[in-house]
């Protein structure tokens, strides 16, 4: 079976107008999510380092850098965008394992603003570039990332390429050649998680799968078994390959339908708990006055990953079940804002953290939390969370993402751009140039 | 024991006034090898491809493309140097495994263009990013190469980074951060050979490396293991790691001093065979009307690699030991010339092609030859190949790579400029400014 030349005629194959309605929203959700990570991000440290990096060596005005001022070539633009959309971990995951949107859709964003791309057109893509970079990715999955590789990186690169190919409408077998430039520069180790590089990983795939498009389109060859050869990508870098899962037919279902988004900036294991303390504070309109003690029984995973009880700073707040229970329930939200280091040193906080008790406890599943609220008055309320927000069983709504995005963004862009991201994103499909999109988004 | 910050530790450290002369001296070789080779192929398809793809995208004016008239920014500039340089397969080779100039050398050109660097510098940082890839590449070596892994991409990247570095001025945590940057983008699969991303790895190798330098001087961080983390490069690229190839002490020898220059445009298989044929042609000054047959003893791997009897095309003229021994009677070389699509279908070349025969014996080496002419007038000649011409027991001298230079570059470059590069080469230590080199290396 040919692999990567099945997978590159799927890709050249597909059509918008086989594709859902439901999916084609879908593409606009995780957009919306994408930018505010990206523009969320954009003021960081790992950002400005990168930056001062790039500048100087970069082309220039092609592509905008999303919360930034500057523009750069987009290639380099990819990269930027790529990175400072996973710098909080706060993008968006498919269910089993890639963040899907931080390495696809820079590049399509960038190559879209400069060739004036159509928002149909793009939307396609990002849903081709998301089918491809997950097919290729779950065929070596969970072994691959087990070997120690950084999954989201390593299959990323085959998204860009794909999704950035269907833009320049390349033929079979120059979409072979693309899926194996991108199969001979796929990295990233899970050795970064912790550093700067982790974010690396995703822009690198933005950057090196938009080039390999861009080269397989002059006819600069490789492989064209880049995937499946004895000496290709899955055997080289994986212990385990299950071809059927690249080969089997394209389009019965979408694995952009399998995508998650994290309301709470914080690991997928605090979630449950968050969102039973958010719920229950809102329905009864809580203050921490009110409050006496809070138990709430985890997971027990979540004892292992979150116990910190007194975190000194941001980062050690998002590993303290404790902090990240006791913000949402004085502020009502857990985004960036409630983990950063001043959140965590916050008197008010500070006083409800010391009144919380985690509770492990082993019918709990990882996401799964049962929340209660022992108030002054004596009356106890409880909340038991059977799927948290963000799960595919509860997904985040239109307006939570819009809320989130919000969040994200004020302080970085005007609110009169931030109208405009949201509303460029639902429209996305209408729209007959994407690049008005990267300049909404964009800091004046 | 800390191998990543104790390699870091002896780049830092390095001294130019501790580098013996000979080595120095092995430097300005390694670089007019480079030249050539980079120059004789920069009008190749796979140049000109690769150029559409990228000029569209690159900065501009920073660095010069040897062979060409573009000047790019300077990490497309060594993307496209790096590429260029090992199309012919005519590079440089470390004894044991890596092509070590194709990864170092454009990083190094290029950021010296751009920054004035003196000759001496570049000199030193050649040398200490040769040092460091052939430790890390060795340290995993031959295990890495067989999982699949095109160990001059995948161990250049570290070279480049550690040259750039060492340029740059990176402290000892910098250069660590610098190595494990490389470590995380190491990338190249052995599947690619025979496609253009075979000469793509050292390309991106050298881009790779010199951006990894310059993020690390923005303190762009990455872990401080990269190299011998359980889930770092050696780990995860190789079932073998010896780490005391990289930590063993430094300066003491340099791995430099073990590369080889190829003086013949095929696989060193067939360098004993066509040695000992234009030793014995230039000898008694034969022409090949004078020879009857002839007869050429060699190691059976000879026969399992190039035994092609009609070869029909210039590339397939590099996998036929019959052409390669007759182009050289005929000819007295056997450079890229001598294995272009014309000289393969030269009458005078396969006229003699028919008269020779190779006959498998097991006594002789891989790089041995025993050459027998039987002469029309019933005399023969035998030229016994201890070392084929190239190999470390007998190198090319600097003619011999002054010559391989000249062919190379001849009508591309003009004689004046021809020689001038020669010349910068042979006197680089004295060079204040190493963009001289490049400059006359690029087209008018």
């Amino acid at each position: 079976m040919e692999v990567t030349r099945t997978l590159a005629h799927y890709i050249v194959q597909s059509k918008f107008s086989d594709i859902p309605q439901s999916v084609r929203h879908e593409a606009a959700r995780a957009i919306l999510n994408y930018c505010g990570c990206a523009i969320g991000s954009s003021r960081h440290e790992t950002i400005d380092n990168l930056m001062r990096a790039i500048l100087p060596i970069s082309g220039a005005g092609q592509a905008g850098i999303l919360g930034r001022k500057e523009r750069l070539d987009i290639s380099n633009a990819a990269l930027i965008n790529g990175v400072s959309a996973h710098v909080f971990d706060f993008d968006d995951t498919h269910v089993r394992a890639i963040h899907v949107s931080a390495p696809v859709l820079p590049a399509l964003l960038a190559f879209g603003e400069l060739h004036q791309v159509s928002g149909a057109d793009l939307v396609h893509a990002f849903i081709v570039g998301v089918e491809t970079e997950c097919r290729v990715g779950l065929s070596v999955f969970p072994e691959h990332y087990m070997v120690g590789w950084h999954i989201t990186g390593t299959a990323g690169i085959f998204g860009a390429a794909a999704a950035v190919g269907k833009l320049l409408g390349l033929n079979e077998l120059q979409m072979t050649w693309a899926l194996g430039i991108a199969a001979t520069q796929s990295s990233g180790l899970r050795e970064m998680f912790g550093s700067m590089c982790k974010s690396l990983h995703p822009g690198r795939a933005a950057q090196g799968g938009l080039v390999a498009a861009l080269m397989a389109k002059q006819n600069f060859t490789s492989s064209e078994s880049g995937i499946e050869a004895p000496r290709g990508f899955a055997n080289v870098m994986s212990t385990k390959f299950d071809p059927e899962v690249i080969t089997r037919p394209w389009g019965q279902s979408y694995e952009l339908s399998s995508n998650m988004y994290k309301p709470f900036a914080c690991g997928l294991v605090v979630h449950g708990a968050i969102d039973g303390c958010i719920q229950l504070r809102n329905e009864h309109a809580l203050t921490p006055e009110q409050i006496d003690r809070v138990e709430i029984k985890v997971c027990p995973i979540v004892m292992e990953l979150t116990a910190k009880q007194n975190p000194m700073s941001g980062l050690e707040g998002k590993f303290s079940v404790y902090h990240a229970a006791a913000v949402a329930l004085v502020e009502g939200a857990a985004g960036e804002a409630q983990f950063s280091d001043s959140a965590v040193i916050d008197p008010q906080v500070i006083a409800l953290r010391k009144r919380i008790t985690a509770i492990p406890d082993p019918v709990l599943q990882r996401t799964q939390a049962d929340v209660f609220i022992y108030l002054k008055t004596g009356a106890v309320l409880n909340r038991r969370v059977e799927h948290a927000l963000g799960t595919l069983d509860r997904p985040m709504s239109d307006a939570d993402l819009e809320g989130k995005f919000r969040a994200l963004s004020t302080g970085i862009l005007s609110d009169q751009k931030i109208d405009a991201v949201i509303e460029l994103c639902w429209s996305i499909q209408d729209l007959s140039d994407v690049g008005q999109i990267t300049r909404a988004a964009s800091a004046d």
